[in-house]
This record gives C-alpha cells, structure tokens and sequence, in this order.
C-alpha cells in the first residue's frame, strides 16, 4: 500500500468546506471523484484540515493511501486534466505509510485578506472581506501581537465546538497593508474553529472602539466567547501553509 | 441638460462585453437598469469603447446624459448599492455639455495577462490566459518593442471589422514578468477590432518559433491579418487606463 502526500490549492467559494457532506459539493468529494475517474478505485483521502464554506487555501495537504502503481507526476497532470478550474493539484510525493496530513501536521499558517476601501474589488470580492472604514495597520499589528503564545483560546473558538484541548501556541500574528489590502497572518501549532475568523472580528471590533485596546489578553485569559469579537465572513480566508 | 462621466471597473467573466444586444447580458445594460432603478428614466450611456465577451476593465469610463439632479457621490453610493459585485463605480464628476467618452478619448492602456505555469491558478483563472511552456520576458519585450510607432495595424485587426481608418499611434509596448504572472502592456491613441489579442498571440507564436524573432515590423508592412499570430483567449484582457 502507498501512502502519497498530496499538496493542492483552491478556491473554496464554490465548495461547503474540505470534508465529505451529504447533499453539499465538498473539496475533498470533488478531489475523490477526480481520482476515481483515474485509478478507478475510491481511495480514502485524508485531509490536514477541515475548512469552512467558502475558505480559500493556497497550499493545502492531504495524503491518499492506494494500491494504484501511477507514478507521481503522472498523477498531478491526470488531476489537473480532470479537476474542476477552482481546484489545481501542486505536487504529489510519496509519503512514509504512516504519514496522517492532519496529524502529523506541525504548524499551519492562515491569512485573511480584508479589502478596506468604500469601492469594492470587482475582481476580488469572493477572496476578500469588504470592510469600508479606514483600518489602522500600524495599530492592529500592536495589538495582533497579543495573541502570540501558548494560551487556552476557548474565547476565540465558536460556541458549540465539540473540541476538549483548546490550548494553542500561536507563533506569529501580524497586521500589514498592500494599498487597500490589508492582511492579517497568524501561524500556530493548531486552530479551533473559526478561531481566526474571531480574532480578525476582535481586531475589527477593537478598530471600531467596540473593544478596548490593549484588552486581547484579558479576552484570552476570560475564556468567554462572548468577550471576543464578531466571526469574520469566510471569503477572506487562506489556509496559507501547512508544515510537516 | 447634464453630462456626468463616470468611471467604473468590471469583472467581464459573466457579460458579453460592453455594448447592449439582444439576447445577452452586458455590462453597458446593467449598468442602464441600476441607474434606471435610482433615476426612474431610461438614461442614455455612452462608453469609451466596445469590449469583447469576457474581456474585463480595472478603468473604463462612460458618460451620461441626464436631466437628473442627484448629487455625484450619492449616485456613485446609489450605483454601487444596486450593482451585481462585479462591477464597480469608482468615481462621477460633471464633465461639459459636448464631452463624449469614446471621442474625446486621447489614449487607452491595455494589459494582458498570462499566468505563465504548468500549474493553473484557481484564483485567477478568469482573470488570466494560462500558458505552459517558459516564456522569456526579456526577449518578448524587445519583440514588442516593434509594436511601438505610428502605423497601419490591419494585420493586426479581426477579418471582418469595417473600420475604414487602421491607422493608429502605439506610445509603448512591454512584457514584464512578476512570479508566474507574465503581463503584456500597451498603450495606443486607439486599437482596432481584437489589436491586442492578435499582438500577443503574435509575441506567443515568436516565443514558440512559429513566427521568426524581429519580423514584427515586416507583418505590420504586409497589412496581412494571416500573417500575425492567433487571437489570445479574452480572459486575459484588460483595458487598463482611459485618457481624455
């Protein structure tokens, strides 16, 4: 049995999210029906992550265990020939058999991308979040810098997530603009749900004076949901890197 | 009688170009029935050039006539509310009674690009022709360095188009490469029918070996349409800047 390590980037605007659903079009339902059509068997994939309807990735991991002999390159052309536009197939390695892309995965990078004018992006409003009012780059970088570390992050996961271990290291949480884009980038060993969409509100909320500044460690430390800020839209967000 | 101009930017993925017709969506009628919606009169709107199916604009500029009174900034707010995202009204300003976008136009500027990379990218696909095999930026610029001048461009116009006056004034010409993304640029005091297609199929058919390097000068001479290159796939155009 093989065990391959696939490397793929999409644009999730037409997909309910990474996993399998019942009655939804899912990226990973596409990228199974695509291998199907090659190796004419319906090999289980297994991602390194779950993502949301709508969220983007740049670079995203899964490995595929097969008893299918095609040879790796063979495989990324026959993919691409097969897949839909909004989906491309990067690389394909062979993997140790018992690589997992989510848990052997050992840091992830996220962007979210905000397009901060009052005209909006005709060619980017489905990899953007619109938001009008002038963003303080300088400022919401200060203040993004007070999600790095090893904290319990129950205040930035949604409600109702199933998940026991909330604590997370974050390694990096920066702010930066690019004429009206502005980006904010966090890396971490692991994210709870919507956890990144929650700290992009909190920094929105704490730009509209909604939140104090300077309060993000309290927020974490509280471990209250209802102290963080609002859930971002997903069009604005890229899982950006996955480290192994 | 007022006479606003307007500037706007499109996505032209999902019309067939500018000009209204029948049995087709464009972006000039979409643009009627939104300012229908706010004005309540049927306004006539005159725009700075035809475009093809699928070709979008970052600038394009209209004007249009109306005995209205609403304020610029609020029909830009208005226009913006009731457009589809993929166009946008960037600005309006009171032009005088006799200015008409297409006439009094001094110079466009075009671009074309082409995601240069075996591997497609599912974020730009609508927004770029995708082309596999290397192509040198540094060659093709020379190459087109020899659009440049003042010259008949029948060989590089679409058989069919009645346009009596092929003669038009290139003020620049570049390739230029950033990453994957190759970009062709040109500017003109006017282009004829599919111009900027056929140069670039040209400049790919150079790279290609189809068409001998430095005989760019010779096919403008022939006035030969069947001696230039193929016409580039639309997606990849983009009428870039508009000067009056």
């Amino acid at each position: 049995m093989r065990n391959l390590l696939l490397t793929i980037c999409f644009d999730g605007s037409a997909y309910h999210g990474w996993q399998v659903q019942e009655n939804a079009v899912t990226v990973q339902q596409t990228l199974q029906d695509a291998l199907e059509q090659i190796i004419h068997k319906r090999d289980n994939i297994t991602g390194c992550s779950r993502t949301d309807s709508g969220v983007h990735a740049n670079m995203y991991c899964c490995n595929i265990r097969t008893q299918s002999g095609i040879e790796c390159s063979k495989l990324v052309s026959a993919l691409n020939a097969v897949l839909p536009d909004d989906i491309a197939v990067r690389n394909c390695i062979e993997a140790s058999p018992d690589f997992h892309a989510r848990y052997n995965c050992k840091s992830k990078e996220y962007i979210y991308r905000i397009w901060n004018s009052k005209c909006r992006n005709p060619f980017e409003y489905k990899h953007t979040f619109q938001y009008k009012y002038p963003l303080d780059e300088v400022f919401l970088d200060s203040q993004a810098k007070d999600f790095t570390g090893k904290h319990d992050f129950s205040a930035f996961c949604a409600a109702g997530s199933s998940v026991e271990d909330t604590v997370r290291t974050v390694t990096c949480a920066q702010v930066s603009r690019d004429g009206d884009l502005v980006t904010f980038r966090v890396c971490a060993d692991g994210f709870l749900y919507n956890m990144v969409r929650i700290m992009v509100g909190t920094l929105i909320e704490i730009s509209e004076g909604k939140i104090a500044p300077g309060t993000i460690p309290e927020i974490i430390k509280s471990g209250d949901r209802s102290n963080s800020g609002f859930t971002a839209r997903p069009e604005g967000l890229f899982l950006n890197r996955v480290e192994y």
